[in-house]
């Protein structure tokens, strides 16, 4: 049943082979890489309203655009900074890969780690976005937020364990469509405002604080979300069309422009509409005041929804990447380097969209909580990557190294200043969350690491160790241990087995009283068994201590390499409430003699045929019986 | 740690010999077993009122002094009823075994169920009852109910899993205790009426519908509650000191007196006092009334709530008890008949407490639902048992069995009637679920059997069978199947280990790519281990699917009871968290090979050290090796 759904839901499994990318082109590289990077527009400037309308009302207005062009300042620094950073790493040049190959181990995994950390933020925080931008055109599903959420990341990451990649193409249009729409938007907008157009509701809060440097730092905080997603162009350099690099920087250049355009038109146009964000997201608002309720207004509706959708797909392609090379390093549990059915690192997505939901539904879905823990881990990663990048040109000294360092020491501390402003600034929004989470999974990340070495030393073995095992023997005297509760098919299979095995074999019985004991004796006796039946005395009814104390008793030669196997039948049964009917005492044995060096447990299956099928045939014979009686007495 | 704590809570483990009960006298017998039965009287006549006065007013003190009287008229035909079965059922005849015996094992089994969903409402009602109790004298802990009704129930598991027998007469004393208080304040409330005392409000609540006979029947079907527990001491007949027939059917006689004083006194009282139920429960009003808030009236007040937690606690003596001997016919699962460290039924102990505690919280602690469960369960059990006492006098024919055959057919009339009062009268209030639970558990313990049945005659063997073990010789030649993931010190102990049980061992390896297969292929090539290795490409990257083709295509005599044996090394790791780095691998292959016949799956353990250990040692290892180095320089 469930293997079945399983099938429909993902697809049947991939062979090896099939595991082969489409390369991107320029044209269908921007859309697919850039989606993260572009959605934050559709929250961006309302989430730098949201800090200072309360605080200053109608001030607010030429803040933003202060603080608006400082991110955009920050996107330019960022766009130079990465397309060396792609230059350099044509294979792809994660945060975790640049900062560890540079800087150092250590920093590579708080990269990692801060990294992980965000994209489990962009996806909680472009699908609750998402649902917002819906729910503020069609205000009646309000309601019915948090399970559009679920369902979208359920949705989502059922796509991605099917493997959405093959059709990237389908993720371009929307992009592109989102893009279109926006410009448009953009173009109308000022159109209308230089026509003379007044704002349907012309703001006239007043102010109740004076402006703080605190504020501001929280509005620009809040706005640097926009630049977020803008790595990931670097990241996946090797998926590009040949000269990959070449096309990586083109791609890296249109979405800086991208962004620039869309996010500078709507802060400008925030600005002369007097958008006051509410009950409605901002950009909602913008397209109900240009368009009215008209085509258009649908139009861009369903293309933000769409892009934030999209924007937590991209997770799903970086996320269970990132963790599967962390993995392969032995700083992550080896599952997440496994590829499922689909070739995909199903384990990873699994993970991703388990925690993003827990994060929607402990935030109740709203972006304006969620954005106060979101950011930090990008600019971390961000910084520690440029930082990187800084030392490689020190270091190496190339050809132009001076100015190359320049922009990417630039890039480490615009990015480094940024971390220290996010963190002081909502630091009470959340931050301090991340503050904490990133160093307590650094250390649980070299616990693992260590716990790795150290099983890869204790596996280690010479060539001297190696050869020991032909000098092995079928002669050798192990001894076979087979506990017996009572003379049945079971226990007879089990001895069966253990003769084949070893001329040592013990039957072993446990008594909880005094009369089982006897009863126990007097049976063997009659079975005629040429086996040596060894009863224990259990007063406090336990069952694996004596069993134990009596293994530890026996004369083995270890180091002849003689072992203690204790045979234990287990019943196979047909379905899932026959199993509770049944002490597991074997699961428990086996957990207790599983502790001992040189013991062997080996598990008998005993299959067990329908219950209805031997009552059947029970009756039959009965039946048999008794005609035969009949006819005997005739 | 758990271990620990299991120990600090339920004491240390006992010998078998440790199991002698303490017999009873009358003196101690009746409180023991009375407490159920006599608790009752703190809810019985507030729950009839309850139905009565919100309906028709005024009247309901008069239809609840007609209602109390046929209640205790139910109360005398039954102490006389199961006094007779004290007489024939010397080693105590509950309705299961009563029914089973001289009814049928199906009439038996629905007496048990009916009986077991009883015992678990007895724990919900009397615990939520008692709550009730202290929350009225102390209105400010209201919203802590739920809380302290679960303490409640964890007390009493624990002290049952404690095994409280031993200091059974802890337990008489608060019930004698009640016993004094409440007729103290039935005499004080009666002088005090005499003496013209005036109730504090007289109610004026007017007619609201006329007086209908459903109505009446469903104050009756509330107030059954006070007669049920009364077969608690016919159950117990062979925990009395000799003569324990007799010293039963004293100890039953006083249960009935002392239930018909206390049940009657009150319900006259609240007829006297007027006293109307609301947030406060009755007996604690008319203690309040009588008393004032003096000494006696916290001392009625801790009495009752004493009183209702021992009635909880009788279900605990006669839960577990039930289960165990319904267990041991094969009707529930076998684990019910297993006695834990301190010799009681603890799996029985722990599936009430937990059934009771979800019980209160989904009902809410009220006691008003939970009663619409309780009382069909009981009084289904009185009328089997009843039922089958009749029959039993019918077929033997002893001496004066006209008289005795009519005393228990008029119980079973008496309380078949009630069971069809009831479950009409209150099937809206819950009754409906019992009614339909109780097919429902009867399927399921004839499933349950059926399986028993089915797997006692699969285990079933021949002497023949059994002689034919020690034809089995260890030169039988079983396949040994090592699968083999990389050469390391847990395949080479496997390898080892295999080579011990069988000249045929057969490495196996999984190829997930092409590179892997001639990888390993030279690996092995290398090693010169003398195994034959046998490597299987798997495109889909699947693990046990090619084993398990591997070794349906070996080639064994299984009528020789030829095995194939698989080896599996299992890492036997220090803390649980370690334990999530591996794959689970060896489990799930485990679990499909248990699916074949002839296989045994032998697990291997590998003990691995603690990581600080091995990489402690690696380092000193290290700084041992430069110091030669160095050493070696000069």
């Amino acid at each position: 049943m469930l293997k079945k759904l399983k099938r429909i839901l993902i697809g049947k499994p991939l062979r090896n082979e099939a595991g082969k990318n489409e390369k991107y082109t320029v044209l269908w590289g921007l859309p697919i890489l850039a989606s993260d990077a572009i959605s934050s527009v559709a929250y961006a400037s309302q989430e730098i309203l949201l800090v200072l309308y309360p605080v200053i009302g109608i001030l607010a207005f030429a803040q933003m655009t202060y603080i608006s062009a400082a991110i955009i300042g920050l996107l330019i620094i960022l766009a130079l900074s990465y397309s060396q950073t792609i230059e350099k790493y044509p294979n792809g040049g994660g945060a975790y890969i640049v900062a560890k190959e540079n800087i150092g181990m250590f920093a590579g995994i708080i990269a990692g780690a801060a990294l992980a950390i965000d994209y489990v933020l962009t996806v909680a925080v472009s699908i609750s976005s998402g649902v917002e931008q819906i729910t503020s055109a069609f205000p009646h599903m309000k309601s019915m937020t948090i399970i559009m959420c679920i369902l979208l990341v359920m949705l989502i990451a059922i796509g991605n364990l099917r493997g959405l990649r093959e059709s990237a193409r389908l993720f371009g249009i929307p992009t592109y469509a989102f893009i279109i729409g926006m410009v448009w938007l953009i173009i109308a907008g000022f159109i209308k405002y230089v026509n003379g157009y007044v704002p349907v509701e012309v703001t006239t809060k007043a102010i109740v604080e004076p402006i703080t440097i605190i504020l501001i730092l929280r509005a620009f905080s809040n706005g640097c979300a926009a630049v977020t997603g803008i790595e990931a162009v670097s990241n996946a350099v090797p998926n590009f069309k040949e000269p990959s690099r070449k096309r990586a920087k083109t791609v890296m250049l249109l979405l800086a422009i991208t962004i620039f355009i869309l996010f500078g038109g709507t802060s400008i146009l925030a600005n002369l509409y007097q958008l006051v964000p509410g009950e409605k997201a901002i950009i909602i608002q913008l397209a109900e005041q240009v368009f009215g309720r008209d085509f258009m207004f649908y139009y861009v509706t369903a293309t933000i929804f769409a892009i934030l959708v999209l924007a937590a797909n991209t997770a799903y392609s970086g996320f269970p990447l990132l963790v599967s090379i962390m993995a392969r390093d032995g700083y992550l549990p080896r599952q997440f380097d496994i590829r499922g059915d689909r070739l995909n690192y199903s384990n990873g997505i699994v993970i991703l969209s388990v925690v993003a939901t827990l994060l929607i539904i402990a935030f109740n879905a709203r972006v304006t909580s969620l954005i106060g823990l979101y950011a930090i881990g990008v600019f971390i990663s961000f910084t520690l990557s440029q930082s990187g990048m800084f030392l490689m040109w020190i270091r190496n000294k190339e050809k132009g190294w001076r100015h190359k360092a320049f922009i990417n020491g630039l890039g480490a501390t615009v990015t480094g200043v940024s971390v220290v402003v996010i963190a002081i600034s909502k630091f009470g929004e959340g931050a301090w969350l991340v503050v904490f989470l990133i160093p307590i999974f650094v250390a649980i990340m070299v616990r693992i690491k260590n716990h790795y070495k150290a099983i890869a030393l204790q596996l280690k073995c010479s060539h001297r160790e190696l050869v020991k095992v032909n000098a092995v023997r079928k002669s050798y005297d192990n001894i076979v241990i087979v506990p017996v509760q009572s003379i049945n098919k079971a226990s007879i299979h089990a001895l069966r087995y253990a003769k084949t095995i070893s001329k040592h074999v013990i039957a072993f019985h446990v008594a909880t009283d005094e009369e089982g004991k006897a009863r126990m004796e007097e049976l063997w006796k009659e079975s005629d068994i040429d086996v040596k039946l060894e009863i224990s005395y259990s007063p406090y009814r336990k069952v694996v201590e004596p069993l134990l104390k009596f293994i530890r008793e026996q004369d083995c030669d270890y180091v002849k390499c003689e072992t203690v196997t204790v045979v234990l039948p287990q019943f196979v049964v047909k379905s899932w409430w026959q199993w509770l009917l049944h002490n597991q005492t074997r699961l428990f044995i086996e957990r207790e003699l599983l502790k001992l060096k040189h013991v062997v447990v080996a598990t008998m299956p005993l299959q067990l045929k329908s219950d209805d099928e031997i009552l059947e045939h029970e009756k039959e014979k009965e039946y048999r019986r008794e005609e035969k009686e009949k006819k005997a007495e005739l």
